[in-house]
Formats: structure tokens, C-alpha cells, sequence
């Protein structure tokens, strides 16, 4: 049993991971941090999990985490980069769902993130935890950068026509769509009920902080820099991620067998029939992508639609997909649950 | 492996049901039926079962139930009771989630549901597929009436009161919330989310078929007849019920312990420390009833509040359960999936 | 035009009642305080108001207060007790839309909310602002208490039976549903729409603030107290109050008959039909309430179903009602809204 | 006063025509026909207009709307076209919600709308009614073809960009989200509050109905034809539309100016401050579109946020503004009403 650590537990992403992992038949949550909650036990804040989580919150320092062969940091950005150093000098390993460790650029993540990086020694070790694009690389890292919401679905969606190469990579427009959870289990006022519910708003079109990410990711798979415009909305629904990508296409190309020969052997990518239109709800709770790739009209514009569920591909799902690889489990461990419809 | 059928799985109990199934380790659905859908697969309709379901639909004629086990109906009323009586003499063992054998008087039941009951000998060896209460006839039973949503959450709600015979029996309340997939899926102009969302109204309130269900449980548990106010309301969510139910108390008791004694065994009856309020999404898409009992200011009147999902401890999930009852099954067997919150 | 006031225009009470004035034919607003916003056009706040409401915020000191003819207070409990005084000494009418005159046992007060009152002198001349109980008293008041959204609920909904003394008036009980609004514009975490939207809960069952305030209002109907069990349940919408009212009959009687009797003149409160189920949508928006009143399969049980929106009726729109008595204008001024259905 | 006949009163734009001409002082409805309803009181079937509205349905015969003033045609495609010529040549004038008379070329709308023309000597003598582009015309117009809700919101958008040559006209992209009231009061499966809630998904990305008309009216704007990748998504909300579009800057120019400028002097548009994000529910219940233009990181892309409600000012607001117009009435009568915020 790989004896597992949670930093940060009392948000959406550190009760998610808290929800899979319970189902998990190779890992075993030993602690789970909060100042603020400890002593609590987590199923007396979260009752869902009563039943199935027995541990207690406890401060950092009982919490013992370099006893842990891996620690979840599901904690705001800028406290992973603070602790990570200590943990993998006692040979534990890090995955962190927030993102400290996801620009490579560190000049570009204290712009985005206004904050001075503690650890940019460690930005160049750390992996970019998509395993589409890093498998390889995932299963001997030690310190993995578990994407943002929006860059799963972004990239998983663009990747076959960029790595293809034949849309031009200078004017690709993502626009996105996300549940009211994205924004965390804060209290905050634009986020409640009355405001958020039946209704819906772009919000960050200026400048969010997954462009960069995006780009680099993009930029990446492209081999050169891309030119994308972001937009996010914030959607009246809990959980969900939908993307609506555009790019135009030039070189002629039969997209429905480009996607399914790309995603062939992805056991979370879901290739649709041509035509298709994933819901949201199609993923809730599950680590899946669900795509569809349309050429409407026969023109040369192509629209990739790619639905996550934020909180499991887009969060906690994709880290315990990464656990597995770095551990030498089945990739699909603890992973396997249906989605919850209606 | 049992050989599962299932009779109408175009609802929301039967693709619940393969949701459930689908994660069990020792049921496997064989067919499907659905006369309009017949050919179709049925990951092609509901895309959430992409992965997991591999079955298609099939005709009642090509579904050869009567080679299955056990053959579960998610119809509408009044088809198992045409059907039931063939499988059961065929050996095979038959679940009915509506209503067709739930009421032992028949009059009654011809009364409350508008037709003519095309099986009335079957009703009295159908077992009432309540658990907590009849776990022993379960086991041995071949026909199972699986309980109604409303009339799960209310007498799991009442059963403790009504057992110890500490309450007035003749003017119980049940004030009764459910999502609107309880109404099923069936395209209704009342359920649209246009009308149905951000509203909430009562319905039913003259007389609603789950009225006689409920008063038989509550009877049977009292030893004598019931006088019972049963006022369901359509709430703007998909699932859940929340039962809120009065009773005035005429004996002292420690209610707390009362309820935490008659559930001490109980795997999916979980009653909350004093003081809780269970929220319904505490248990979307698990098989548990979440249970608190409350005395407003010493008063002699009681308030129970009980919760479930109403596709799964109130339909899909306690059908499972009972089955894996009749089977000699691990009890929580295919039903330990932790709820999915937020 | 009467000149008015508002102290606390960041709430949702607040901007409701801009709202509403901004449609009022004899109403101009002047002056809306907020501290925190003192200086922002109310319209930067809440875009909705844009070309209808040009005031910005201003400092308590600033907003001259004193030259108005009415403030309402749409504050926290306890900021109107502290100010009430001064400003009916310089002759300005004070409508409270909070709680600090509602009670008349100001110990009770004292209890339930927690803190010493500053103003009981005030308490006895406060006139309960229900105007289709206190009518005339509202008309010559100087200072108003504005019914709370549920009281305002339960009272109209109960008032009927109470006032023709047919009711067995020791056991009572009120099932009550709000939207999320009722919380207020509040950064808490239990309203977020990850929290709130699709779940349904009971709170507060051991006792709420709303509880006293109702039974006071019944006592005084009914001439001696009464005996109420009060459940409120947050339910996973923007507005409204559904309130299901059982009560145990002890006199035979034409119960549409007495409802539509009472409320024959009431321009506000609306009887429907025998055999209805008010929706909260209904009254979306508008400054009615709308009852209807069953009695199930002619037991002894009267269930009465009340609905208002609890931004309006139950608060701002009673306070503009309470405003017109007040001034002598009609007293549907500026209420003639259409609810917004879908 | 003007008389109003209404042909097709029980879906979603025809209960709104309703709610919008009982405010309006210069209509009056005389007539609401439904073949199915006829003989019912219009406030039975929508309660929200009991006490503001006293028709009754009546079937097309008895409702002599060769009397009226204006027939609203509130139906579903094809109606309008075989109904209008009798109407217009008894003098009445005609607006018709529906699309009959949107399309200028027949085989175009034929092909799109699956059905033959019936009136096509009527196509050309429609004004198309987005009154900030045809206010003359209308003005004199004896038929209406009112926009289509996604046709209005995307065109008011782009509108200014078109209008000044700065974007290049061939690659446009609206992605559009729009509540589930925008496919109308049917009852169908996938509007059913459990299908359509928590959830977000394309649809129609092939080819949808509005996409002519959109293109229609960009190519008069820009004297040219234009290419448009247009983009629907069902959104988990009663009313409303976002559209937020995509276009590519070909010369330099100040957007707000531009913007500010070309809506100066109308009334139901409203151009936000910069750096803005409008919410849909600002203008729910209102006939407002409220647009912000963004230039993100100073690139060459153009993204616009444009906002209706998309039964107002995508529906009958619209029809109603287009009838003031035709009357000389003032253009805002009746269409007063401040959004309903929250």
C-alpha cells in the first residue's frame, strides 16, 4: 500500500482526492493537513465520506509527511514551492495541484502568480503531469506539476492538430466554459448562490493565469510559440469543463481518424463519433476527456469541443493517474468509477 | 456471475441500474430491452456509460430473460405484473422497481393506480424489498417489490418511532422533497428545466400513490393502522430526497440512542450525531440513508429528517441491494462507491 | 415625491428595494450609505441598475439623512436600533427591514439575537409591519418593523384559521423552503453554488430567529400563545418562500370560503383555487403572496401551501408597501410588477 | 390604445409578450388564440398573470383578430407565412416572432427550414426588426420579421466592428450560450431539468437555423458576404444568451470609441466600461443588451461580450419595440422594467 499524504484537505480539490483515493486498492491516506480543521475528523466536515474516511485533520507537524511515499499539495499556490524541497530530500514524492511548479519560465510565473518563486531550482526538475503528452517522463519524476483545469481540456483538445501541424498555430482561440467549483471552496461573494446561479459571465478575458500555461503547453507540442486567445466563463453548473476550440486548418486532413489514431490507446480520452457533442455530465465524477472533432460546413475552420470534469481529469483524478504511473501501478488504478447521470 | 436482465432501460432507474451494475463484481447484464431503442447501444444513448457498458438494446423477443437469474423491471407501472409471472416460472427470480406489487390489498392498489391488476396472485408472495426491515424474506424471496423513493426515506425516517411505539401514531406528518428525476425520464412539460428550476411548489397534495405505500409500511411496523399527512414537493435539483417528518411523542425516550441502537447494523442507514442536518448531496449516488433526529426545544414533537438519492437507496441502488439479498451476496456488494460532493 | 433613504444598499434587501424604487411614481431615492463602497455609483456595483438608478454610495455622514422623509434600514441586526432615534427626532419615518423591532419581549430579543438592545424604549411604538394585520396602525407609524420573509410567509398563511379560532392552535407546524438569497449577500462558505446548488437541507431545526417572531404574530391572532414547530430548509434557488402549514381542524368548516373571505380586499395576497400547488415562480419578483389550502383526503389535518418572494414580499416589497400606508399613497405604488415566469 | 391579438399564447415568448403588454399603457391585448387551451383563463395556465391579465384563450375563429391592430404571431416556423396576407390585407399589421419572413432568400430558408414557402411574394416586403439597424423601415412597415434571439445578441456585437471595416469579415467566430427557455415550452427529453441541469454542451455545431440569418444581416452591415463559424451551447439557466465573439483586427482603432460612439443614442443598448463582463442575469426581464469589447494582451484579436435575455430582447421586447415603432408610440413604452438582480 503506498502510504499517501494531503496537504490542504479542505478544499474541493483535497476532498476530491480524498474521495478517490478511499476507493483506491493500492493507496492509503495517512494524514490529511489543516491548521484550521485539526483534530476535526474529515468526514465530520465533508459527511459524504462518512463511512469511508476515517482519518482526522492534524497540523503540518504531526502529519508526519516525510514518513509518506507521496504527498498531494492541494493548497493555493505558493505554499508546494515553500515545503517540496524538505519532502523529496527525504525521498518522498510531490505532486502538486496547484501551480508552482507548471510555468518552466520562472520570470513568467511571478508576473502571472505576483509572487517571488521559492524554489526555482526545482521548476526545471519538475514534470508536467499530462500523461498524454509525458508518460515517460511522469513514471520516473519525483516532483510532478499536476496541470490546471482549463489546460487539460485546452490541450488534450488541441493536441492532435497541433502536433499534426496543420492548423495555423498563430490565431487559435480557446473558449471555455467551467463550473462554479473552479473557483475553490472560498467564501467569496461572486461565487454564491444568488450570484453565480442562472446566469453567466466571461470573466479574466484581459489576461488568466492558464494562458501561459496553456501556450507553453501548446508551444510545446507545436515546437514553436503559438498566438492563442483564452476566454473563461463561469457557467451556472458545480462541476464541469467545456471547451470550444477554433483553428484554422491548412492542410487538408480526415480529422475524425487524426483524433482516434492519437487517442487509441488513451485509456482516459474518449474520441466521440463524428457529429458528437459531449455533455459535461457525461464525465461527472469520472477521469475522462470526452472529444469531438467538426468541420462545419466543410470549411477551414475546425471546432474541437473537449469536456472534462474539473475537479477529477482537471484536478484530483489526473494526480492519482500520475501516482500511478510514478509508482508502477495499473494507470488506471482507482480510476475506474462511472460517472454519475443524471 | 449473475445473469442479469433488465426490462426498460431507457429510464432513470435503468440506466442507474447499469451505472450500479456495471461496478459489480459479480452481476453481469446480459440484455436490455427497449422496443424503440432495440439495436442501439446503449453507450450510444447515454455516453456517461462509454467504457463501461458494452451491451445494446434488445426486444423483449431477442432479450431471452428467461435464461438470466434474476430480470430487474425499470418500467412504468403495469408491465411486471404482465410479465412476472412467465420468468418467475421459468426460475427466474424478478425485481419490479415500480409499483406493482407493493400494495397487498389489492382493491386498493386497482384504486390508487387506474387499472386493473393483471397479476393479483403474485401479491401476496411478492416481499416488500425494505431490508432494514425484511432482510430475512428477502433472502428467500423470488418476486421482490422494490420500495418506492418516498416511501424508502419516510418509513427508514419513522421506523425507530413507530417500532418502540413512542409516538401518536394517528397524525404523523411527511413533508417530502424530491429532485426532479424522481418524476422519471419522461418528456413532460412540467419537468423542463424553464419551469422546473429555480422554483419550488407542493404537488399531489390531495393524494399521491406513494400515501397508500407508506401507511401499509408504517402499519405493519405499528402493529394497527396509521394516520399519516403526506405532502410531496418538486425541488429544483436532479436528485436527492429529503423527508422531514413530525411526530408528537408520548412516552419519554432517548431518541438519539434509539435511533443509533435500531441502525447499530444497519451498512446503509447512517444516523448523524445529535444535532445534524444531512444534506441530500451527503449521499448522490450512493445506496445510504443519512438520518438525524431532532426535539425543537424539549418539545414534545419530534422532527426526523431523512436523506437519499433517490435513483439509488430509492430505487436502482436498494434493488441491487436486494438482489445481492436473494443471491446470498456480500450485502454492499457493487454498492461501496462514495458519493460524489460537491 | 417623497425623499428616501436607504442605510445599507450593498445587501440583496438593499438592491431589491432600488429596484423597486426606481419604478416608484412618488418615490426618489437620495441617499444610499455603504462605508465600504462610499463614493462607487450603485450601478458599478450591480450592473442590472445601469440607466435606472444613478446615486452612488455615500457615507452615513455624507448621506444627510436627516432631510429625508423616509430611511429604510436594509442593514445587519442591530445597526437600526442604534440610529432609529435620532432620525424620528429630526421627524423621519424609519422603516426596519432588519430585526431589531420585531420582538416586543425585549429580553426574548435579547436571547435569541445575542446582543443587548440599544433602543427598547423604541420597541412599543415600532408597528409590526404586516399590513394585512396592522393596517391602520401602519398608517400613522413613525416607525416600522418589517416582517421577516418567512414570518411574513407563515402569518399570512396561518392568519385565516387562526383568527376564526378553528385550529388546534398548541401544535402547529411550519415547513418552511427558501431560496439561498434568504442568507443575505454574505461571503459564507455553505452558500457558494458549489455547496447549495442541486442538495437540499434542513437547518436551524433546534431553533431559529424567525421562530419567535412567528409565534408572536400567531399569539397575537389568536389571543393566547400558541404552540409552533418551525423547520426551515435552504433549497437550491435564488428566491422565494414556500411555506407548507399543517394544522390540526377542531371545527368543521368551508376552508376556501374562509380563505377567500379574509383576503377578499387584499390587494397582495392571492387565494388561488381549491386543488392548487402555488409555485414560488409565480410570484418571481412581485409583492404577492399566493395560498392555497387543502385538506387531505377530508382527514382533520388542514394543510395550507404560502408562497412569496422573499426579496419582495418578504422584505423590500413589504417595506415599499408599509411606505405607501405611511404617506397616504396608493397603497400598490410601485408594486405593480409582473412576476417574471419562466 | 392599440389592440393586440396574439396567435399562439402558451409557449415561452408568447406568456412573455403577455407579461410585457399588461405594463404596457398604450396596448391591450384582445385576443390570445391556442387551438388546445381555447375557453381557459391565460392566468389558470400561467399563474404569474393572475391579477394582470383577464383574457382567455380562444381559438383563431372567435378571436376575430381581423380586428386588432397588430397580430404577434408566438408560433412555432410556418405558421405566420400562411396566416399574414389575409391579415395584412384586412389592414392589420403584422409581427411574427418565428422565422417565416427572416430569410430574404426563399431556397436558402426552404433549405434550412425543411419546408416550402407559402408566402414568398411576403419575404420581400418584411422588415427585418432589429431596430438599430432598420429603425426607419419599420416605422412604416406593415409586416415584421423579428430577429431570432442568437441573431440579435451577435449582431448587436459585431454590429460596430462590421458597420466600420476594422475586422476581417471571412473568419468570424460566435460561440454562443443561451438558457433552456430558447428551446421553447416542448415537452422534450433533453430539456427535462435532469438532462439539461449541472451540465453544459454544444449543440447544432454542423449547421444551425440561425446561422443564415446571422450571416444575412453581417454581410448588409458589411455591403459584402462574410464567413461565420457560429457556435451554440445549451446553457443550465432559464433565460438568457452570452455571445462572446471572436474577430481579427485588420486596422488599428479605439474599440470603446468605436463602440460608445455607434450606440450613443440607443436606448436598449448599453455599452459597459472597459475591462468589463457582463452577466446575463443583468439584464434578466429587461430588453437590454449590455456589450463590452476587449482587445486581451493588445493582440490582434477582437472578443466581444454581448448579453440578452433572450425572451426580451431576442423575443417579444423586441417585437414589442418594433410595435412602438410601427405605432410612433415611444420606443421604450412598456419596456420600462428594471432586470431582476438576483
Amino acid at each position: 500500500m503506498i502510504k499517501v499524504g494531503i496537504v490542504g484537505g479542505t478544499g474541493y480539490t483535497g476532498v476530491e482526492l480524498l474521495r478517490l483515493l478511499a476507493a483506491h486498492p493500492q493507496a492509503r491516506v495517512m494524514a490529511v493537513t489543516s491548521r484550521k480543521e485539526a483534530g476535526m475528523k474529515v468526514a465530520e466536515l465533508f459527511p459524504s465520506l462518512r463511512g469511508h474516511v476515517d482519518v482526522a485533520f492534524s497540523t503540518p507537524d504531526e502529519a508526519r509527511l516525510s514518513e509518506c511515499d507521496v504527498v498531494f499539495f492541494a493548497t493555493p499556490n505558493g505554499i508546494a514551492m515553500q515545503e517540496a524541497q524538505a519532502l523529496l530530500d527525504a525521498g518522498v514524492r510531490v505532486i502538486d495541484l496547484a501551480a508552482d511548479f507548471r510555468i518552466r519560465d520562472v520570470a513568467e510565473w511571478e508576473k502571472w502568480y505576483g509572487m517571488a518563486h521559492a524554489a526555482p531550482a526545482l521548476v526545471g526538475e519538475a514534470v508536467y503531469g499530462l500523461p498524454e503528452v509525458n508518460r515517460e517522463a511522469i513514471r520516473s519524476a519525483r516532483l510532478i506539476a499536476n496541470p490546471g483545469c482549463y489546460p487539460t481540456a485546452v490541450q488534450l483538445g488541441f493536441l492532435p492538430l497541433i502536433e499534426a501541424g496543420i492548423v495555423e498555430p498563430d490565431h487559435l482561440v480557446a473558449d471555455c466554459k467551467s463550473g462554479v467549483s473552479g473557483a475553490g471552496r472560498k467564501a467569496e461573494v461572486h461565487a454564491l448562490l444568488p450570484e453565480a446561479a442562472d446566469s453567466f459571465k466571461a470573466y479574466g478575458v484581459a489576461g488568466h493565469r492558464h494562458l501561459p500555461e496553456i501556450r507553453q503547453g501548446l508551444a510545446r507540442m507545436a515546437g514553436s510559440p503559438v498566438g492563442l486567445t483564452f476566454v473563461p466563463h463561469l457557467t451556472p453548473m458545480i462541476r464541469g469543463i467545456h471547451a470550444t476550440l477554433y483553428a484554422r486548418l491548412k492542410v487538408e486532413a480526415d480529422l475524425q481518424a487524426l483524433y482516434e489514431a492519437r487517442y487509441a490507446g488513451e485509456r482516459f480520452v474518449d474520441v466521440l463519433p463524428a457529429g458528437s457533442h459531449p455533455e459535461t455530465r457525461s464525465v461527472r465524477g469520472a477521469n475522462t476527456c470526452r472529444i469531438a472533432v467538426h468541420r462545419p460546413q466543410g470549411g477551414d475552420t475546425v471546432v474541437v469541443l473537449s469536456v472534462i470534469d474539473n475537479l477529477v481529469k482537471g484536478a484530483a483524478g489526473q494526480a492519482v493517474q500520475n501516482m500511478n504511473l510514478m509508482f508502477g501501478l495499473a494507470e488506471e488504478a482507482g480510476l475506474g468509477g462511472v460517472p454519475l447521470m443524471p
